[in-house]
């Protein structure tokens, strides 16, 4: 009797750890309360002591502009939408982070941007790669999902839609910011004297995402990029890829991404955080752990990603020095951390 | 006592059926040998009613040439990877297919292809989009994964690079065909008449692709397309998305998809029959028609894909009318299919 219940005890411990179907939700560790926003100005090798105390407030100031903007349309009752939209548009228009302004220049000395969308209530997407005179990539991204029978355009096609659309436009003149234009002329150097054309020599990720849950218990995620330095031949990242850089799914989580784009490509990051969670019934905190920090480092896929489930549990994960990220919710005030060592 | 014992008996089997983890291969149904090639030619409506004997035989003999020439290489000890490209570029050079040379027309009256492989091996891709001038698409999804940093290209930057690698280059004369003209000036004068652009009208998909199973029990997929006829904006569909139209993984399975690519990007298709196997011990079969036959036919995601796992265990499943399909492993002579009802 006694020998039966032990083994039962062991199959049920088993079954609890190895695989809960459909995802329960029962991991709460995370959990604060159900309106939430959490955001990433990229992930790489950012340390204290490369950094000055005042680009790491700007750094600060700007994320919790970012997170404040966005819980203030989902404090009134808006979308996780338009919360989304709000704090990327933020990240994009400052050029501390590489999207939009501040966008990294190519090996041609201009600025290709990417972004992404996904509806987790409606399952629909949209995505920008490779455009050039878009004042904020993410709406364009916006306008395939809404406006478009498609999922994903490139180049002069996509920016043509994006101006039929009525969208804002910029000249390069917007674009350039000083300290990218120096990224490019060391990375140059760099490849000119290694012989190589290494992309992944620079190893600041400064993507921006955002992924919000609203009232209504709906998840929004986006993801907006300058992808890299020095980059050539029409590269496209893990960003504008649904699935590698960004997702959502309402019974799942929301999800994007920021790192060495390759990599997540072929792992198909996002996407494997949600069906490590629908599959397994691991917590959205599990299931990012998992990707990041065991299959990413596994293959040396650097970056890092932010999660965040129906229930507002979420995750904030990277396997580099630091990530720019944040997160507010009904309980407190805009939080926000650069360094490893924050919490 | 007994009660316990059902409670025990009863938890054991909850466990087996809804989580085999690691995947195990117990499904053996489809297995007839190790050393195994699959190829399709494009799902949609394909319907015998709509077709000639005369064409007919011309898609069985083309796709059993590119069977064959895909499984001499595998029987002569070569690599899946040379299988793939062998199988695929019979396909890209024949205009029955929407590929290569028989590519669909773009709204602007050119062909514009996307093409994209994975190693399951390695782990490694290389994808392209929206390139006009390569003669063989596949060959620069193949540059692109072995040549560079990076996985995919778009453009002319993707042209760039491939011209750079030495790849072949055909001019518009070369990929002109005349029944993919007409089919672009039908979908436009729909288009007029209905006032809107609906890139589904056109519901037969082309796509081909091929995965192969070698004799070090590597797997290696590939996928070649022209889009979809009168795209505009720069679309990309799911072919050269890594996760959505290709994938392929040793542990699981290689995969390559054909269909409305819009769903099959949403839905991560390709990675979502891995993911299944992966975390839920299900083999590759159920996956696929759970995948295909479920959850895509829930979306009205029309389409189909290919899928094979390192034993030999292959589906070949589509919920469209036809499929352009066919096997070849140890065991037999090259089988081709068309319609629904043959197997």
């Amino acid at each position: 009797m006694k020998k039966l219940f032990g083994a039962l005890l062991f199959t049920i411990m088993i079954t609890n750890n190895s695989c809960q179907e459909p995802y329960s939700n029962e991991d709460q560790i995370s959990t604060i309360g159900p309106l939430t926003l959490i955001i990433h100005g990229g992930a790489g090798t950012i340390l204290r002591q490369n950094m000055t105390t005042e680009l790491e407030n700007e750094y600060r100031d700007k994320l919790k502009e970012a997170l404040n903007a966005g819980y203030a349309i989902l404090d009134a009752g808006g979308s996780s939408r338009d919360a989304v939209i709000a704090s990327i548009i933020i990240m994009e228009d400052s050029p501390l982070f590489n999207a939009g302004k501040g966008a990294v220049f190519t090996s041609e000395g201009k600025n290709e941007m990417d972004a992404a969308v996904m509806d987790g209530n409606t399952g629909m997407a949209g995505a920008v790669a490779g455009i050039k005179v878009i004042k904020n990539p993410i709406l364009a991204a916006i306008e395939v999902m809404e406006n478009s029978p498609h999922v994903m355009m490139s180049g002069k096609g996509a920016e043509t839609f994006a101006i039929e659309q009525g969208l804002e436009t910029a000249d390069s003149a917007y674009f350039y910011t000083q300290h990218r234009y120096d990224q490019l002329l060391r990375a140059k150097s760099r490849d000119a004297a290694t012989g190589l054309h290494n992309s992944f020599t620079d190893t600041k990720f400064g993507t921006v995402g955002a992924v919000a849950l609203d009232k209504s218990g709906n998840i929004f995620a986006g993801t907006s990029t300058g992808g890299t330095t020095n980059k050539k031949w029409g590269r496209i990242g893990d960003a504008p890829i649904i699935g590698a850089g960004t997702y959502a799914e309402n019974a799942t989580c929301g999800i994007s991404c920021t790192g060495a784009g390759e990599y997540f490509i072929r792992s198909v990051v996002a996407h494997d955080v949600a069906a490590i969670m629908r599959y397994t019934g691991k917590s959205v905190r599990d299931a990012a752990e998992e990707v990041v920090m065991k299959k990413l480092v596994g293959k040396n896929g650097e970056g890092g990603l932010i999660a965040l489930d129906r229930k507002g549990n979420f995750a904030l994960t990277f396997n580099t020095p630091g990530m720019y990220r944040g997160y507010i919710n009904e309980k407190g005030r805009a939080k926000v951390m650069i360094y490893k060592d924050e919490e």
